[in-house]
C-alpha cells in the first residue's frame, strides 16, 4: 500500500520515551494491543479500570477507550490510528478523531514500537508531543510510572493467558 | 500493510466537498499531486504561486508548501501524509508536523479521491474540519472557488505536459 517506514527519532525536549525487554513474543504483544477484551485487562494502571474500548484496526480507524476511576467516574478518551503494521509498529492519535477528522482536544501521538529478540520482544512506547509544555504536562501526570505500570500488567495479562 | 480502507462520508455541517468530472487519466492526476516540481505549476490559485514544495510521500512523511502573494509574501505550510494510496487516494493534514507530531496551528485534514471514468478521472476532493466554526471560516476564505479555480489549472498542467 504505501511505501516504506519513516524512522522515529524522538527529541527529549518534546518526547517521552518508555523502552522495555519483556520475556513474551511480539505477536502476543500485538494481540493484546489490538483486541478489545484484552485491553480492558491491562491498559489502565490498577485500581482504574478501561470500561468500554473499540477498536477499527486500521489507519483512520476508531480507537476509543474510557478509563474509570476507582471512585467510578468515566474519563473518554477518542482518537484513531495512523500506522498499523501487524508486530511491529502501531501509532495512534487523540489529535485526530476517527475518520482524520481534527479533534477538540489534541495532546499526543503514540508510537508503540515492537522488536522479536532472543528472549521476547523490545518494546518501545514513544509519546510524541506539539510543545515542551505537553511533553512536561505528561511527565508530571506520570507518563514513566503510569506506562511502566502498564507493561508489567500487559505482561502478566499474558503469561495468564497462556498458562 | 493494513486492513481494508474505511470510507469517508462528508459531514455537510464540518465538511466542504468539492467533486469534478475531469478529462485526464488518473495516473497524471496522481503524479501531479505528488509531485513537487508539479505542485509549482498550479496548487496556487494565480496570481498567488507556490515557491517551495517538500514531499516524502508516505504516511507521517513531510508535505509543506510555502504560497508566495503576487506581493511577494510567503506563507509556509507544514503537514504531513496520513494515507498514501496511489492513483486512488492521498490524505495529509496540518493537524499533524512530519513524524505525526500534533501541529501547533490545526486546522483540518484533506482527503483527495480518484476514481477512473470512461472519459478521464471523477476528482473529490474533501476538507474534514473538527468543528462548524472552521468549516464556516475555510468556506469564506473562498474554498469553493480556490480548489475548483486549482483544479481548473492542475488539468491544464496536464494536458500542457502530454502536448
Amino acid at each position: 500500500m504505501t511505501s516504506n517506514l519513516f524512522t522515529f527519532t524522538p527529541d527529549p525536549t518534546l518526547d517521552l520515551v518508555l523502552e522495555r525487554e519483556i520475556d513474551v513474543p511480539v505477536e502476543l504483544v500485538w494481540e493484546a494491543w489490538t483486541t478489545p477484551d484484552s485491553i480492558k485487562e491491562w491498559f489502565c494502571p490498577k485500581p482504574w479500570s478501561v470500561s468500554s474500548c473499540e477498536i477499527d484496526l486500521r489507519p483512520g480507524g476508531k480507537f476509543n477507550t474510557v478509563m474509570r476511576s476507582p471512585e467510578g467516574q468515566e474519563f473518554p478518551n477518542s482518537g484513531c490510528y495512523l500506522e498499523v503494521v501487524p508486530n511491529q509498529r502501531l501509532v495512534f492519535t487523540d489529535t485526530l478523531l476517527p475518520g482524520f477528522r481534527p479533534a477538540p482536544k489534541p495532546f499526543f501521538t503514540a508510537a508503540l514500537l515492537l522488536e522479536p529478540t532472543a528472549t521476547g520482544t523490545r518494546y518501545t512506547a514513544i509519546a510524541i508531543h506539539g510543545n515542551e509544555e505537553t511533553r512536561k504536562q505528561h511527565e508530571e501526570m506520570g507518563f514513566h510510572e503510569g506506562w511502566g505500570t502498564v507493561v508489567d500488567q500487559l505482561v502478566a495479562h499474558i503469561k495468564a493467558s497462556i498458562h
